[in-house]
């Protein structure tokens, strides 16, 4: 496996990005992604139960299996906008479709951003025939551009490999930052992909690796109306998967839960206001749900997350985090180690480990091992620190 | 139903504050609550499994149904220390029943503060002499302001009624601030009475009472490992009560409710950094549970409450909010209204509403009422914003 630069693309897949004004801001606020033929397409969604209307008709389409073009918007979430909401998504995809002369239900919406007020879909219908007179495999940047609220940098991972001594390509495009903690997936992710794998392996592995990639990650414990995760395979190259467990598909396995990974703690690493990028891991658990609820816990707790901003060395914190997050444990057994120092022993500090500690609490990364001592399971959660910027960005985000 | 000042006390009971340097800020720490003769006493205690010390054995010596006094100390939860913290609690409760010539299993313990320290005993020991030199009945306010930690006023609420032309006391006092989301009570209430409860009306009203006081608030999701709630009844005044339904029963019920909703009112009001109380009112839900759960998810989002703060009209991210809490709703019947005046209907937004809302928004407090329209059970919870001086706070609370 190895690291290629996104701006390239992927065989099979067009990019192009444009500025619809629907940001307040002024910048590319339109994405296109479009590939060369039909591709085998599979998508994860929010499980939000206020879903915007673009996530509804993306999984409508997606049943099928089959997509060509994705159209994505940010600045407007089209998120609890009713009927007039659902007509905009599919208005959209009907221009989207028309101006590319594919067929309309190849076509999936996304969109981003503020929930509660109508699409500006006058100004996206304009920009369509530019956006498509534009279109450039090597604009895919330009669509991580375009996705971005109140994400700092764009994101993007781009990784090969090769089977049978052929190379294919998966790149990711994500935006993040706040209202993440995904019931599935993160806001918004798109994945590339030149190999050829059947719908099932598509959708088994995307399934499969959002639990331990998008679905492990927490910047503020809320669940967006809009997330979503779609994966699109061109066949560009003709690499055949048909079963999950064979070469090819171990290969294609690894490369995608990588692109995802890395996504992921993108997002966490540009978390609103966030300063410091938090692993918590939870070893030992009696079952995996537990193992994630204590997990989250500590991820989502303010308090843990405010000490890490203030690099105190706030263990209590953490313990109280645990005890509410209805995993079974022994508080007098459960051990803590912060970068590989222990903190903790047995439900109580480790003597003069303060010291130590103080000085990794200054890293940009700290991971966090929580032995419970119960059982044979584990999960693994990125979040952030909770700063003063976090609250500056969101005391005043729509207005 | 009347007001009375605090600092009168109740009948049957005196109190002593003093200063044991546990605090770092040098103030008052240690409070002592003593009744004339042993109490009917009940007590609700904190859910999350990692229990402080002295909640373990205060819980273990209110199976009794007695008690006839309570030493609290702030600065210190001793929590988290192991056999340790288990044996100081004890020892503290021995000099005290020794001071007092009472017997030692009538003596309540409990601590607030930092976690995972040993309780600083000898200071304490030392400081218990004085405490009991100096006790009066006119010293509730002392008691309140020794436990302390990160509030910013201490919290006391006096109430009195009659029945048959006797008139009860009941006087409450309690800490709140951080680590506020109770699954029980709130970290710290002591409420005394002169009525004479039977011990099963007692404990019927306490546990049917915090569900909609101290269990209906929340400030930063956090549930404390030191959280208690306890009553004592001195029948001082000799009004027996031996049902919940009979005259006095509903006068004592009534009376005993509104000093917890205060009290519990007080501690929102009084949340870290908190500039306004924001209560969440949800009506027509399938459950009370359902109810509850939307209420909890729409009052602990941080993106909910760094909005309020900002006094943005984001009603999208209450629906983001509701939409992930797990109540059963339909999101394109959903209601929202800001201080009386509709912000939403049916899962939009009101035409020409928001200049009419952002001004409430102004105000110190906003009752926000969410109607699912889904069956007949409803639930009030009360939380406050998040603003910059709660990460200041809590950012750099042990060092």
């Amino acid at each position: 496996m190895r690291a290629y630069d996104p701006s390239q693309g992927v065989p099979g897949f067009a990019f192009s990005a444009g500025l619809a004004k629907i940001k307040k801001t002024q910048g590319l606020d339109l994405g296109l992604i479009v590939a060369s033929a039909p591709c085998i397409a599979a998508g994860v969604f929010t499980n939000n139960r206020v879903k915007a209307a673009p996530v509804m008709l993306a999984k409508n389409r997606l049943r099928s299996g089959k997509a060509q073009a994705v159209i994505v918007n940010s600045g407007n979430a089209n998120a609890c906008t009713g009927a007039r909401g659902k007509q905009d998504a599919a208005t959209v995809c009907k221009h989207v479709a028309a101006a590319l002369n594919i067929p309309e239900h190849l076509v999936i919406p996304a969109s981003t951003g503020v929930i509660g007020y109508p699409l500006p879909v006058t100004n996206i219908i304009k920009t369509v025939p530019h956006l498509v007179d534009r279109i450039s495999t090597a604009a895919a940047s330009d669509v991580a551009q375009a996705i971005m609220t109140t994400d700092t940098f764009p994101k993007m991972v781009a990784l090969s490999d090769t089977v049978g001594g052929k190379r294919f390509h998966i790149c990711g495009i994500a935006k993040g930052a706040g209202m993440i903690m995904p019931d599935m997936a993160t806001m918004l992710a798109f994945i590339m992909t030149d190999a050829a794998p059947s719908l099932h392996v598509l959708r088994t592995l995307l399934r499969q690796h959002v639990a331990t990639t998008f679905n492990a990650i927490t910047v503020d414990g809320d669940t967006s109306t809009n997330d979503c995760c779609i994966v699109l395979a061109s066949g560009a190259t003709p690499i055949t998967i048909s079963t999950c467990s064979s070469d090819a598909g171990r290969a294609f396995s690894h490369v995608l839960h990588e692109v995802m990974l890395r996504l992921s703690r993108m997002i966490v690493q540009d978390g609103e206001g966030a300063t410091k990028l938090i692993t918590i891991r939870i070893l030992h658990a009696r079952s995996t749900t537990e193992a994630k609820k204590a997990g989250m816990a500590v991820a989502n707790s303010c308090l843990v997350k405010t000490a890490f901003f203030g690099e105190d060395f706030n263990w209590g914190r953490i313990m109280a985090a645990l005890g509410r997050s209805g995993a079974r444990f022994d508080m007098e057994r459960v051990d803590i180690r912060f970068n590989a120092i222990p903190a903790v022993r047995n439900g109580q500090a480790v003597i003069n480990a303060a010291d130590r500690i103080k000085s990794e609490l200054g890293r940009k990364e700290i991971e966090v091992v929580i032995d419970l001592k119960q059982g044979k399971h584990c999960s693994t959660v990125m979040t952030c620190d909770l700063t003063y910027d976090y609250v500056k960005i969101n005391a005043s985000y729509t207005t």
